[in-house]
């Protein structure tokens, strides 16, 4: 296999525009409580937010030429998604590489790395979703993979994958399932609003979820 | 012991008040330094605060079912007080719950697990401490228990004891000792005043604090 | 050595100057990736930024007696640097020694342990680092030293060095070093400056940073 | 309450000595998969085991002045249980202690911080539970409480409750459960020996379990 | 997908026994520093080693009943590789288990959550790597999938995949790489014994290894 | 400063000879309980001692190119002592390096990263205290230096201070208070065997360590 793959498939802009109007809590939820990245990678500001095809890159621990490559090869739209061994104390993505993004239109970017310059970053409204903050620096010596199938904050994620990333954390949707997630998303949503009315009316969680029957088949016992 | 006890006995409402005009920090330093849960579980927005009777709960890790009940058996007023494990990959309370809370009048939810939803929890003003935020979807399976003695952060919460939360991180006060610490908090915050206005005023420190008798105690030098 | 040295050699106030104007990652980098403490030491709001030399304070863990004195002994636009363990669970500063620095005009303080009283602190404008925020109290018990050399966060300091922190973490510089850094970090900012117009002129990394040759070198393929 | 408390109720020795017939995980199980403290306390060599009353210490992180003294007032058979924060880097109990308990027939030490002089303690065949092995020294400043219920690993843990450790962990059992819960260890001991016949006669954990049942109520699908 | 397949292509037996003869961290250098699990997973015992075909079970956190299941269709020979969430606070297998194991010829289990009964293990000969050793107990409530490709310790494990473990860790090597990665290895082995030969007679390691080129070329400088 | 420096200056044999009679946490009291590294950093097996003249290596994560140049540079009786980012994930040193060591009569291997081969290692007989076992290999691509001050676990190492490790952890003392300090570690030894006397005859803590008279001052209170 090549360093680098640049033909890949991408979920259908249909089904990631679908997916966006979602939050990541929902989506993983949809899917049967599946792809969510661990809770340690977060938003380096809480306000940011992306949903895109994934541009997968497997680098070394404190190396950041395969993203640099990324970056170079990505189009408007990818989410660059970087395995490079859950390591907090590198800062493998900055100023110079977000302008180069912005440049390029790429939607953002997922790391279970660390980065740098984030007030810049945060400025130049770029969505970047990281393990951590760090300044130390990275070096440019080790090749990997691009648009290989990775691991990233324990989730398997295969390049065009819908990676969909917020305030909450990251959640990735299998490119082919995206369609039918959406679908899903939306009765959810539908449902939960609906129990939001219900809560607002006075009824109370018992009622509204029927746990009722759960919880004497449970054997449940109160004071009351 | 049935698993849902709803008859507890409740700090008095006036001593709560008192207790909600001083900070976490207060608080603790006032009762001994004693009450304080891990630094761990903190507000998901700093500007959250909360003071009220805890409603304990006991569940499993990865599992809701019991918070799920605590919010129909609380009332206006109690913060619900969540002991599942100090489990960070789990999010089990989000927005739908948060209304639930907000529509009875919950005075806010301190976990160690973690939760979702930030975005909207913030928007709804329900003050949420937890360990993390977190969008991985939980179970209703293992029964547990309500208003029992629980551990979270490290402190015994009894239900009924008072619950203090800032952007500090969160206390505990015996609900029978929350009139006196009350007390003993006002003493405190008169005490840090005067020291304020005395560094303000150009004294420092070691005059403030009479440090100079402990340091001779103990044999400082300095090469003054 | 006695306890408290006050007489030390700070950095020359235009060298703490000219490295006050450039980000915590470009001191780093102008250094030869040297001198970035461990990333988990942060400032407890991201708009916070301070640069200053050290005054140094060994201290144990959970005991805050030697930050006391460094308060007094130490001059206006010092920034106070305590080693203090590692420890997340203590809060050894609050607004009581926040107003005390302010007083003084003390720089800030960047310490391995944790702080409390952080709104009243970002209200001060006190810039403040620290491993954590924790309410738990501190005893003034233990003697330790002030101005010897002391390591926080994997870095040795220096009394006098310069102490640079910002939203991304904190960098220190040897206080004979600081002028050439500064100079250094003028040209490596210029470059990406230049860096960053290329991109934005639709050049791509790959050109900017000449990393064809580097590529070749070390073999790599690709499926163009 | 004053700092030192003498006269506790233990747990009945004939229970003592029943549950020490069974390991950790039975008892935790048999009482309904409660009283287990972190994994993270390990006895410092994996053949140890203890089994008596619990004589419990509330210290501060990194000061051993209680513990001393609770070694001076516990009784031949007694369990030291101490909580001291949780805290990794202190080496509160060594060979010298050591040798104290042993002289008073202590049945050894449970904490949630770390000992020292392992191999010593090792060679003197004394029980010695910790988080951590580490050879930094503690001071002795600050009282606590001897025999009040702490929190240590989780658990709460009363004076005089029954504390249980082996190779996999540590488990409390209150004293008025004892007699019961080594009812119920038995009657699992024997249906585990079952299972394990069982099994080595060729049958398998569906037919043993009854899973069959379990996983049609579940929808279980498969490809055979 | 149906919860349970039970029909893989399993690695070739030979090749199995090939790579058997080797270390683990040689198979993962001779594979291009590839398929090394995190280092937290580990043997409860040191002398324990494993190489066998992967049999993968997707679980949930504290959830048991997929492992159970898996035994009952593993065939002799095969190793259990489980994802349960990298949980450390769960002993998902113990002695029970382990038996039932032993009688099917099942060559041992990896798992990113916690076991217990060590000693028993350690005794019965079954080899088991861990996250953790922990005595609490695991529910049987939720569902999930045998041999669909699963994540542990951050690497991807597809069922049929080589999964080898010795005192130093765990490695993955894809079914149909097996054969070349055993040459490979040997050829490793080989050169390494011949860098110990080197040694043992008197040369060092900048000639053995060709290190002053390499060194030139990077610009290394010495006191000499 | 070049990147290898040769020429330094060892603790006196004797003196290092001296020390090594003491434990590590011995020689930590003895020297005002300081230089003691992190407790994460342990021997790969308990009967591992070690003690001599530092040899110091800075090098980057995961790279042990100057890991390598040091046992061609190190003397017979040398303690190596890495520092190379406190990076769990990297096996920088194995068998190989171990024969290497042991040819040149180097005295053992301090690191603040991981080690593998741990089996032949402890067959080899070679002393090596790391933060972790980890299989996965590290590059040969960036310079440090060898024989600067460097800082482990917390602890700043300068080329030639004394090294001690045994199974309770590592000390460093410095070159120029090393006879000091061991005749210090006698005294603190005779007197610990006095109390150990103390106590086999029946005394008390509370005798023996004249604890009363502190007791008393601090108003310790009892039920007796």
């Amino acid at each position: 296999m090549p360093h680098i793959i640049t033909k890949i498939d991408r979920a259908v802009p249909a089904d990631i525009e679908a997916l966006s109007r979602f939050g990541s809590a929902t989506i993983h939820e949809a899917q049967g409580r599946l792809g969510a990245l661990t809770s340690r990678i977060k938003p380096i500001d809480r306000n940011m937010a992306l949903c895109g095809p994934a541009f997968t890159v497997q680098s070394s621990p404190r190396d950041n030429i395969m993203l640099q490559l990324a970056i170079h090869y990505a189009q408007a739209g990818d989410v660059i998604v970087v395995s490079a061994g859950e390591y907090e104390e590198a800062g493998s993505f900055g100023d110079v590489l977000g302008n180069a993004c912005l440049a390029k239109g790429i939607a953002g970017l997922v790391t279970d790395t660390g980065v740098r310059d984030t007030l810049s970053l945060i400025r130049l409204g770029l969505p970047v979703f990281s393990l951590s903050i760090c300044i130390k620096g990275t070096v440019k010596e080790t090749l990997g993979q691009i648009n290989g199938e990775i691991v990233v904050g324990g989730q398997v994620i295969r390049p065009g994958d819908v990676i969909r990333g917020d305030a909450d954390g990251v959640v990735t949707t299998r490119r082919e399932d995206a369609a039918e997630i959406a679908v899903k998303c939306a009765a959810r949503e539908a449902e939960e609003a609906r129990f939001i009315e219900d809560y607002k009316a006075g009824r109370t969680i018992i009622d509204v979820c029927n746990l009722d029957a759960v919880l004497k088949a449970k054997g449940l016992t109160t004071d009351l």
